[in-house]
């Protein structure tokens, strides 16, 4: 029996995997395979090609993979995902993601129905969600020392050991307000259901085009998180406080010394993700958070 | 000494006072003269006229403030302004507010200020900011039954002596959730600092495109606000529940059946309100909400 | 073969089961021959008898089984358990809860288990638990007006559609707060799991020897519950708000006037629960609540 | 003119200072002189003698004012405070506190009053209060490596730069849940007030046979404190997480591996504070935390 070829508008297809994870090498060769049948260009990121052994697909740097490929199949946890897409999203790469993690809130294709719902979201079943970023720069006395991208949050903290930070905030140059706390953080609607949540941040939709401001254990009884519109410059001050550093979807970090400057804004960029027709946020929520679970409520009477 | 004409973008000034309040018609009356030596033509609302005894002015309805005037100054608390932003919406007459009420979120200039800064508002200097309305429909048996605008919020509420209440929520005609609780809240950005604040809802910035639902006494652990795009279609059906109202503002209610539709959606109409130069919205949620107040900082280091 | 008698601290079993209720007439017969049969003298209460046409077994008021019954079987939800606890009190009559309800927290045996459970708890082989009440006195212009017992909370409370309530309490006669809100919860530990949690209220530990006041959607950013002795003396007095009432448990209901005065004590009653042996008090948070519930987590390594 | 000797049930007053703190020595001084005048003998803890160069007064180690001193006078922050009252714990001596700190929530007399009231507590107006203090043990492998007292909280937290930690809680011996976060605190009724109300913790009075426990920024969404009577056991087991530690009013710190157990339970020992007679806990929680404060009420009819 004959394989259809798929006409797609995509051409060049990347597989990456998670580091160092046992198990999905066999898979992604599978996937790999079943893609190229159907008449995809099949490429593999490099680290993931020489960690699974791949062989007889190209293997490329991702700056490559934005380059010449039309769609990205990242398989891994939300981690994996953020980290690709962070790189990814100069090349406006559409990214489907495949849940082989704890959560997988972003990555929202079950690891075993992979090689079933991959070929149908190539084919053109999907729905096409485009996520904003943040992008960031430090400054230390005027200059700048640091910069970088972040999908879910920026993310300033003091160290576990040491006590309470000040930071003073200012948004698109007007004074907010002077906050102590361990810390502040500023989300996306993506990294709305990550570490802000755990804060107290609210859930923002997706396509809210928004930013949220949480604050961190804050002094003050009447804090209260700050929804702003994502257009806006918010710049952090670091006023008070030991051993205070920002980090970017946890995944980079940088100290920061008294009155270094976190300027945090949208990015240019956004990254697009492919879903499965009939993806649901809020069922996302409801299934993966337990969002407004009840014990003896039947939550989802049509999904 | 000739008083100097003032050249504005106005002509006709409406002045708009709370019913039943002592001590405003004089005031009212100075800043009528006032107004009018500076060149404008000045009318008043028609109950206000009538209860301070306002002559010499034309009396108009609100409709007719709407047709005719260019900016209307509204005297009284919060909701005597956004009684009458509800009316004057689909004019798009602005608002200048004075704060005679207790609390004064959105009526900021203070009514001992008002004879000094209104004309100046009036000559041009002056912050314009759009507001946005919600619209809300509610449907028995898919026939309507009641119309409604609301500048703060749309509250689906269980009365006090009842049990708890389930709400069905789609959003876009998708299934959000089943909701166990005393209400649910749907705040526009102005209305994030009135009741949904008490409900911990989060603050939305006037300029967020967005609306916060907010659950009152949500029955789950799990429930936490969410925040959508202002462009979507809220829908609440009420599935259980005794004596349940939906309010607008607080302000009109209506008794809800089991099985009706509360529809709720963005105004196509927004509200314009003029502030002072160097109005901030940040500023007023230091000072009117005492937001992230702590004991022993300097708050306000640049304001 | 013979049914072997039991030897017990009990002697008489009072059944009482949730009015109008389909289905439980006959697991209730049942039980009544199951426990007659092992040597306890079963009644019936009066209602519940009437009800499910139970023939055979004596059939008593309320105030009887107080008297004469060692133990209570109560079949139903956890509206029946406080209904029924609050009129045994004054007895110190021990409870055991079948649920038959939705939540069933306080009633803790399921109801397809009662048949093998009850009769093992009858033998001894319980964990006995001490729930304590509060004693409730409202007084109008000095006079005591009103005298209530709540098993789970009072609640002061508007009605749904009128404003904002102000409320003065008083701890032990010494000023707490003047209270801008819906109203404000005193509940127990009991209590504490009910519609305390709802409003941002702790847990507290049915053992703990303490009252938690939890305001319901406070004006003021800054509030925040707080747990205080239960040997202390709340007094809650109405300063403003129209359509003001209290309500006890949920079940009975009291309209307030103006600079009416609400007293909160804890009851000098008890009342015994009955656990079946290895309950866990934890657990039932765990599985009722899904307090701390994470997806992807074994949170039951031992039990 | 003679100054009156002061009839005390207190016969040596130990003063103690906050370290490295400008302002402080001739303040002391004067108040040792006012007090030996009153007839009390005076003794100086030895750092502050040493750092303010006191002469003509004993120098004691802070065990020798134990064994001696019948009351102390702590002059300093909250900090100070604590430190003092852990060390004095042992031997039950009251402490007095001065507030030369930022916020002074337990050092609860003015330091621009202290010449005048101290004198006065001295004499015998005050009102006394116990305190209780929480003992904490951890072991690593079964054996024992680390022990401590803590006047606020025990707290368990990853350090700032590394993912989430794993905590599973035991409670007497029973599984209370497994926990991920970035640590969780056990705060005593004092220590309400601080971290743990920074963590969206209740208060709890210090009258309070209570402890709670605070989750700092849990995964789980449906995550709740907890009040747990003070004489049960608290026991966490790290189950996952890099760079955990745990401090004890955050000025004692230690680095913790995988399986270490940290035991916490109310110490044997409580601590005297002496407060001014009229002191109020409750205006405390309002004028310091500004606890539940309103723009436009009278918070304090009767203060």
């Amino acid at each position: 029996m004959q394989i259809q070829k798929i006409q797609s508008q995509f051409k060049t297809v990347a597989l990456v995997g998670r580091s160092n994870t046992q198990g999905i090498g066999e898979p992604l060769m599978a996937l790999a395979h079943t893609i190229s049948q159907r008449g995809f260009d099949v490429v593999f990121e490099a680290h993931t090609a020489q960690e699974i052994g791949a062989t007889g697909y190209p293997a490329l740097q991702i700056a490559e993979i934005g380059a010449r490929a039309d769609v990205a199949v990242v398989l891994g946890g939300d981690g994996t995902m953020l980290g690709t897409g962070r790189q990814l999203a100069p090349y406006r790469t559409p990214l489907i993601g495949i849940n082989h993690g704890r959560l997988g809130f972003i990555t929202d294709i079950p690891f075993a129905d992979m090689q079933e719902v991959v070929p149908q979201l190539l084919a053109g079943s999907f729905e096409r969600e485009e996520r904003s970023l943040l992008e960031s720069r430090i400054t230390r006395g005027g200059d700048p020392i640091y910069h970088a991208l972040a999908f879910n949050d920026v993310v300033v903290n003091r160290s576990g050991v040491s006590g309470m930070a000040e930071l003073r905030v200012h948004v698109d140059g007007r004074f907010m307000y002077n906050q102590r706390s361990d810390g502040l953080i500023v989300a996306t609607p993506t990294g709305s259901t990550a570490y802000s949540l755990s804060s107290q941040g609210p859930l923002l939709h997706p396509q809210l085009q928004g930013i949220v401001l949480v604050p961190i254990a804050p002094h003050a009884l009447s804090n209260r998180p700050i929804v702003l519109p994502d257009d806006c410059k918010v710049s952090i001050q670091i006023i008070a406080g030991r051993d205070v550093n920002v980090n970017f979807d946890m995944q980079s970090f940088t100290a920061l010394e008294l009155n270094d400057v976190i300027e945090v804004r949208r990015s240019r960029h956004t990254v697009p993700f492919l879903h499965p027709v009939g993806y649901s946020y809020f069922r996302t929520l409801r299934q993966k958070l337990h969002w407004n679970e009840h014990p003896s409520l039947q939550d989802d009477p049509e999904d």
